[in-house]
């Protein structure tokens, strides 16, 4: 006699193929313990085999039935859709809120570059003076009262920006505040990005704080994938076009890709950066793979390594 | 003997053009009213001459001279922050307006499609039911409580989305406040160009509506420009990629611009669309010069003529 299981149940066939017993999943809840039901089974009939591929065929011409067909397939279904359910693990979420950092600065950009023109019809003279985009729109903005701050404003008859009206005024400060949000949303995203890290891959995040880390994963795909990754590739993770064009015309290799964000190289001189890339790559590598099979936290050591070689 | 003036003051010079008599400019004020004092210094001394060319060049000799200098220096800096000062007019801060009404839409382009590929792992049901970026943003926000609607999720068994806790929801939620945000200054904006163009050009507002209009002369560089254009040009304003790649390949020239996005063209059938881009762009260059030189108000008459041609 064969024994015989799918999401239906557990079913058991004499010679001739014919069912002589079974045991039919109420839900999928029985169906994740199916193994339970087959050793009941297994403990009710004496010496069961496991159907090889021919017998197999026969068997299954006894599904071919109508009164199967709709618990069949709504119970594929099911398990289809909470399979889909499941597949969203936290590093997926960390690839959306890394993209979304990615956009919110590519929107920010946009709006603050056209804020600038504006405003500088208005008060030039400021808006020439601070360089950086997120300062300048806190600068020009009381967060308390939701207003442009006048005061910015130097002796009117020495500007040369207009003398605007409130109403024209107005769409100026609005825009303003509206850059403001998107900076406060951004740092919100960091901040969220950084709490799944914590859970997700501690080690990464402690050799290539949050964002590098996040981009290097949300790069190579998940966790899994990045952890595969040899320390070579980490290095050149995102400077893909470089690597091609070397390989197709000789020019330069690359010597770094997303990690060149990473502080250590940022702030060393030119000539240490491959250096560093090859060294932080390695340690990124180990903590991918730390972080993958979830063993204990050795974060901090590699960090330190790191700092101990490179910072003086 | 004769007579000059320049930014320092009015000056009478004798035949040897040595200075008879003066009167200095206090400020910018007394200079742009020196007619006035021109007019003092006319009834003092009779038959005053204006100087020739040559004339004038001996007596230009007596402002080389230091003491004249600072203050030469000073009123000339003072009259060119003045004239930049007064050349913001309506129509740059239109252009303005306009300007970041596209960027708006760019920057909530971007981040509306990153929210709807972060909503659909939570719940994907739905955002494959709304198309509409801005009408999607509204349904899944509770703006009272500012909080992503929960009851909008499908029995979670049905559903294919993840389960997410709500310190997963949470920047999802930011995201989509943000947007909705966006879309609300998106609209401030636009009641904004609609008051300005009820000042600045209420005819070319009748004929072609806000955004159309305030296209228009954002891309003719402003409201002076864009009353000199021929109607041929305002049609295709816009299209000069498609007028150039006919005029170098023979390709079809284009139909029109800017315009297209005109309610009259967008709505007709496309067989019509070459013959109302025609007729609406000779009315809005009529409509442009009339604003321009700041005529009666005959924008209902113009957008009457074009309605009763082509609405039937």
């Amino acid at each position: 006699m064969y024994i015989f299981s799918n999401i239906l149940g557990v079913f058991v066939f004499d010679e001739e193929f014919n069912v002589v017993d079974e045991i039919l999943f109420k839900n999928l809840e029985d169906y994740n313990n199916k193994d339970k039901f087959i050793e009941q089974i297994k403990n009710k009939h004496k010496n069961l085999k496991e159907p090889n591929n021919e017998e197999l065929k026969k068997m299954i011409i006894y599904f071919k039935n109508n009164r199967f067909f709709n618990d069949f397939c709504n119970k594929n279904l099911q398990l289809a859709k909470l399979d889909i359910k499941s597949s969203v693990k936290d590093d997926i979420l960390l690839i959306q809120a890394i993209n979304s950092i990615e956009e919110l600065d590519k929107a920010i950009n946009i709006l603050a570059k056209r804020l600038r023109e504006w405003y500088e019809l208005y008060n030039p003279e400021i808006s020439k003076s601070i360089e950086n985009h997120e300062k300048f729109v806190e600068e020009i903005l009381d967060k308390e009262k939701g207003e442009l701050l006048e005061k910015l404003k130097i002796n009117p008859s020495d500007s040369i920006g207009a003398d605007l009206g409130q109403e024209d005024l107005e769409p100026i400060k609005s825009l303003t505040h509206q850059i403001y949000d998107l900076y406060q949303l951004r740092k919100a995203q960091i901040s969220y990005i950084s709490t799944l890290m914590d859970g997700l891959c501690p080690n990464i995040k402690a050799v290539c704080d949050a964002i590098v880390g996040a981009k290097l994963i949300e790069h190579a795909g998940s966790l899994k994938r990045l952890s595969e990754m040899p320390a070579s590739t980490i290095q050149i993770l995102g400077a893909e076009k470089a690597l091609f064009r070397h390989m197709k015309t000789g020019a330069k290799s690359p010597k770094h890709g997303i990690i060149v964000n990473h502080p250590l190289i940022a702030k060393a001189p030119a000539n240490m950066h491959g250096k560093i890339a090859r060294t932080l790559a390695d340690k990124t590598s180990i903590a991918s793979k730390v972080d993958y099979f979830q063993g204990k936290f050795i974060g901090d050591k590699l960090r330190k390594e790191l700092e101990e070689k490179f910072v003086k």
